[in-house]
């Protein structure tokens, strides 16, 4: 999307602020705050404004109509005199949070799409709220039912729904839905066909598995017809998945290192996506999926230090940094990888391809790849009402729990030896960069979305201070924390 | 129940009356008719009173307070001046049918349950409404969810909502919820075990298979206990149950072989039963779990005619009928049975065991057995989203289709040979009597509650009058028939 | 079958003899030893003789034509002169071990019975040698295919083959075959029908599930041909059973609190063998089942200790007490009873159950219930073929491995508290006894067989000397005990 | 394998010629002829040799040390005095059949690999002997157990068992064992995890699906180690496979459209296999896979015309003319055909693959692509104890029963509308040029090995006639074609 698109679609949200909850079943909607059309200024706090440069300290942000309408030291900058201030001595600024792969809806088992199926929204809109409430201001959505996630996408921008700005992809081209070879292979099994088709069809639209059958012109025109429907930004499966245990049926199948595409494929999905003006990008599981991915020309890949029990190629490393192509990471805290290699069979990754990963990680990071944050995080049950028979218990410091994943990101990002002020930019600025919306988000200057978060304690000194969040600003509304989520949904313990 | 108990169940309702319609959440009951007072009298049509006496033509049924305050000819009784006057010249008046075995709520897929789960009375409302509307007055769930059940049983006796009388049994004693081994034995393999033990807590109470494991005091106790939950009477297990085809999985179990309880268990379930007023009923699927129910004591047999591939010995027959037990006989129509007996596997039931069935039913009959209605019926998806693995294409004339199956019954019994005055009482009288209602329902005379049906055509010369309901009485009140169901839940076409 | 009966298959063995080796297709029995018809004297052991008697110190026992010829003490006895003479001064002579339960053939998985099919008697005749080479001279075994068992056994009796002296029960009456409800409910999901069908039908034979569907009388018929194939007793299921893990799927049925026939068909099964001169022997596993047997009136109940979570009434252990019906125990060892505690989960047992067992085996010893020695052991696969999903590493002193359960049992009994004379009396004489051999077998006395197995230490001080084992005489013939088994082929390395 | 290895093997096979059966429990071995060394001549027959020339009529054919000593015209030819001859007038002389796609171990079955597990060998001798009964003289081998399957042809090749002459490919490279993804990927369920392992790595050897995971070096050198094994070609995977109904578990995976290895690795696979000499094939299912395949530049593409439901690219067709690639074709015939439309579940099959593959093939044949006959066969168990849960029964003239299928092959291409000797020629010639072995094989030729078929009528004018074999000579032997199969094994009705 372009940024005038975005900016047009930002600016409606404030005009016409309200900040209404869904109507569904809701008597009153809570204004949680109506100042998105009048000036913020947040005065005193130290700036790290996500473009790379040194904090600056006694720094003035002033927020006008959505947008950072200035930004410098105090002293500099005139302080407006009727604009609501804040006060940030000791406190710092930095730019909203981007994660770059979550999944606002996720669970893929029959038992949860029966129940929740006519209430997608409801779940999503939940999820947006969960990461917004930790200072997450913008979240990719790489895989989900996408009328869904576009209705709240564009609810949210409307100003009707408080939540994270959503962008998302909708199906990962060429995957199933959730009842199908990717997710959930033994669904059908145990419910209707009519039910089993009328959801898939809800993920895949017309770029499911028939995708694989086609040829390249074929391919070229179902991905066109795809991108019309107004999704934000392309994935597509340059390997396909497994997801052993979603079922609570072991598959051991191995579709990890099985290829979707030929390079003839891929090429014309990502040409197709770059003259539609959106980024594309990749899910690869292996060292060859991942090499056709970057030959193709993707802009950002998905988890490219999964790749089973190779590790990456040297020259494939090298070409990742001469493309400048950006790699979207999911790393394990050290807490977490003890327990993943010590129980290989509750998360169906045998040990050595954990280690793998490992090493490829600090590989790319030493390489000097351009890493962005992402966590794979969607909202878990907390009455467990998910299939447990897949082994759902993820142990110490699940790195998949929306609205926490974050936290951690950073905290294993660090003990991969990655540097503090790299890790801010890998969670701000080139986030936007990937996707390409840095015209409008990712950086706190002058003239971009005023999305930025207040900190208690510096983000820079340790990782644990971005816990300690003071505020949220979305497009320069001031977020009402403590109200989130609005209405409890999935995370209610009235189950169901 | 005792007659006190039912009558003052049924005087509330009368007092505040009826044709309500249900509005979501029911914050408030909206009495859209208050003629539940107010007299009606029918005029002219041949009266069928279900005594068993011969047709009286040009009858007189004169209904006030819910009850029929006079019956008679024309000419020997004064007809109120103010009453609601039904011309029933050319017309059938027989009192309201009853059904009894049938089944309110009924999937048992994990998929249906997680869709419907905290919606259950929705649907049980629903399937009373279907159920009133052709004419069947009062049922008797035999299998469900007691709490839902007993809370519309409630709600339709106080006038809240419009339907059937209901009469639930809850748990067949000693068998398993509907995710375990009588129902949907694999169901733990897809779902999480919270919602499975939640589910299956619902419908067992205390009075599930732990019981099979306990000693005849125990097992008093437990029974004692669960009367006290308010069930109108109490159904219990002489032998198991396998439900081939309800998870979409082959179970090829044969328990419809087994033994539930011994002898001296069965005693005294019976007994405590009886104690507290209630009458007792079994499950029974072979010769010997037949005759144990028999010898101890029960007052209705479900399905006596299902024996597997052994025909009940005459010993058995002959105590039946020394016994005056009542059966509920389920009979295939000769389409029907046609269609099962080409098609066993569908049905997972040998053909050998479908001709037993049959004979045993016709000697049934012709022994002079007791037999009521029951139809086992409940009502099915239309847009099938059930499980189809389980082959639930039943074919033609699917005699457990809840609103249809009772006409089918009686085409069904005409068929095996028997009588259209024993058929009528079979579907009026012989069901109120085998529950102990004689003295509050099943015919038409002075001081019972007044449920009765006026039919277009005689009963008794072809049974396919029974189709052709011109008006429904329940309870002194005319059933607005057109308007049921008055919310459509599992039939509405727009699923989910 | 009768003490004659017996006995003439006994003296034919003793006439062809004995310590054959099994040669493939069995063309010709080669007899290696002819001592079976020649004397044996053994001098100056102490002989602990089963009767209960004191034991004898410097004692002389004289095997002649298979039999104790005469037993006493030295002086009194004259020792012949030619006898091959075994020296025992510091050592015990005990009667050869008896083991009421066993299963000399014991896989249910598809891949086991696809692989061994046209080879069980390989398979039992291996069993049976690893049997007698640990001292246990007859086993009963209490469910397999029983046309193999027969031939094995009467080749074991006629002198072609060496083994313990088998009595085989073969089906349990009611159960369906290996790949059926009790043992492997889904084998028919990925094996042949045909397949299926011809294994269960070397199981089952005409007392199959079928017998659950019939009358008492349907019963007894098909009781009194089985009899007829020439089996030892009879074990009929009281409750049933279920096998969870067995197949490799998950089975949650809870079979094993269900009862299988009425008290009348218990009748007919008991009276009907005891007619035809065999003992009868009831599988219970709940406290009605339990006690329905006993009223039926059995001669032995298999591990009566089973009674899922709820405590043997008094009352049964009274009338087990009282009708003298033997009680076949399979404890457990402390080591053993500790890892089930803590892993209920892999052997699909509920904790409680396992309290209420151990509780119940204290107090059917404390209450005088008589005791024989079970293992229901067979032999396991030492290369794990078996089906690894269904839990089969059963942990610390595992008691189902035959050639060592015997051993353990001891070590079990003693810590519940059972004393070492009534611990060899329930491995010797009271087996006889409940099995109705206690003419031939059971005792070292004058007449009977010559069973006899002499210890490096005495079993009465401390139970590991049961384990020091010096020599195994069977029907008069010295066993040549490091041969066994003589042909491996379960136990081969070189699988398969 | 070049021409003098073959030439090297087949010379000792006419030096040692013995036709000894195979000694294994065979008591006695059968000759069927021990003429191997000496002359035959065949005279007076029609000559159709395989080089696509006229029909000779009145031909001889001179056979000495198992090759072609001459042939040509009666009177151009001088007879030997001494030689076995064999008068031909009024029969047709044609060169032995080829079968370029076979499995002479094929049911995936655990029951069917857990019975016939260390006995591999015995149903690979049969099923080659099978073939060879009807004329097929050399059969490609395209999937199985690699060891078995070289240890027979070896014994073949020296004449110690009769059967046709085989060439074997072992694993198809990148596929699973029978055990795993591609075949029967639940046999992890019911079957242990030692024997999956033992049973896969008899397959996959080095070359299983963890090539998918390597890099083009890494898997360049496990087909050069996998290639000095021994065997004969090379086949992988372009495209996944998925054997639904394998497992008796439905499977509906889709795995057919899946790319297996990028164009790299093929180019490696390709290189490394003609560097040793060896022809290599590819099985694909998709356009793009197939397509792929052609650019690597593999040697033969096995079922070219299947791809799903788009239908080849007329680009990938001109390619395969001009790169003069052989396409191994498995035909339908039109009864087949029609059975397959009106039962698409059954081979689980959508209707629309079957017509584009009808379709596809035909326009191959129009187009003049190179042809060889294939047929996919192996020997079914006519006592059905394959897994019937799969839908075996495959009606009407199931293309895929060895020795039965090639006859079917001529009459589905037929009516596909190839013309008499264009399938003549792609059942001999075409077959020995695909696999390079048009030196020694493939065609009735002075110097050529001595295979041929005379029939009773002439295979051009009606291909009912290639069933009218009067003889078959396999390297210069008269075959005992009566005595074949000679150890009935899988054919036996006494199963197992």
């Amino acid at each position: 999307m372009s940024r005038s698109c975005l900016r047009s679609r930002t600016f409606k949200t404030i005009r016409w602020i309200v900040l209404v909850t869904t109507i569904t079943f809701h008597l009153s909607p809570i204004a949680i705050s109506s100042e998105g059309n009048s000036q913020i200024s947040i005065v005193g706090g130290t700036l790290i404004d996500g473009t790379g440069a040194k904090p600056l300290e006694d720094a003035v942000v002033i927020i006008e109509g959505g947008e950072i309408l200035d930004v410098g030291s105090r002293g500099q900058i005139e302080l407006p005199e009727a604009a609501h201030r804040i006060q940030a001595h000791g406190q710092y600024i930095i730019p909203g949070l981007m994660d770059a792969n979550v999944h606002l809806f996720r669970d893929v088992s029959v038992e949860f799409i029966a129940r929740y199926e006519g209430r997608f929204e409801e779940l999503i809109e939940e999820a947006a709220q969960i990461s917004l409430k930790q200072g997450v201001t913008s979240v990719f959505d790489t895989w989900g039912p996408i009328q869904s996630l576009m209705n709240v996408r564009d609810r949210i921008d409307q100003g009707y729904v408080v939540g994270s700005r959503i962008f998302a992809a909708g199906n990962i081209v060429g995957f199933s839905g959730p009842f199908g070879r990717e997710f959930n292979a033994t669904a059908s099994w145990t419910a209707a066909g009519e039910f089993i088709e009328r959801v898939n069809e809800k993920f895949t639209k017309n770029v499911g598995p028939d995708l694989l059958w086609m040829t390249p012109d074929q391919v070229g025109l179902e991905i066109k017809e795809y991108i019309n429907l107004g999704i934000d930004f392309l994935k597509y499966g340059s390997s396909a998945h497994d997801c052993t245990g979603c079922s609570g049926f072991p598959q051991p199948l191995g579709l990890n290192s099985m290829l979707m595409f030929s390079p003839a494929v891929q090429e014309v999905i990502v040409n197709t996506s770059h003259k539609a003006g959106i980024t594309v990008q990749s899910h690869s599981s292996s060292v060859e999926s991942l090499r056709l991915a970057l030959v193709a020309g993707v802009d950002l890949l998905q988890h490219a230090s999964e790749t089973g029990p190779t590790p990456i190629p040297d020259a494939t490393i090298r070409l990742m940094v001469e493309k400048g192509v950006y790699a979207a990471e999911l790393p394990r805290t050290q807490n977490r990888l003890r327990f993943e290699l010590e129980n290989p069979e509750l998360l169906h990754r045998p040990r050595e391809h954990t280690q793998v990963l490992e090493e490829n990680l600090i590989r790319l990071i030493n390489a000097g790849v351009a890493i962005v944050m992402a966590t794979d995080s969607g909202v878990s049950n907390p009455v467990k009402t998910e299939v447990e028979a897949g082994g759902q218990d993820f142990g110490a410091e699940h790195p998949e729990e929306l609205g926490e994943a974050h936290f951690l990101w950073f905290k294993a990002m660090q003990s991969k030896g990655m540097k503090p002020m790299e890790m801010l930019l890998a969670a701000t600025r080139n986030v936007a960069a990937a996707y390409g919306k840095l015209d409008s988000l990712g950086t706190i200057e002058k003239g971009k979305l005023a999305d930025l978060v207040i900190l208690g304690g510096d983000p820079l000194r340790d990782v644990n201070n971005y816990r300690k969040i003071r505020a949220v600003v979305k497009g320069g509304v001031l977020v009402d924390r403590a109200a989130l989520p609005i209405r409890k949904v999935l995370t209610s313990r009235n189950q169901p």
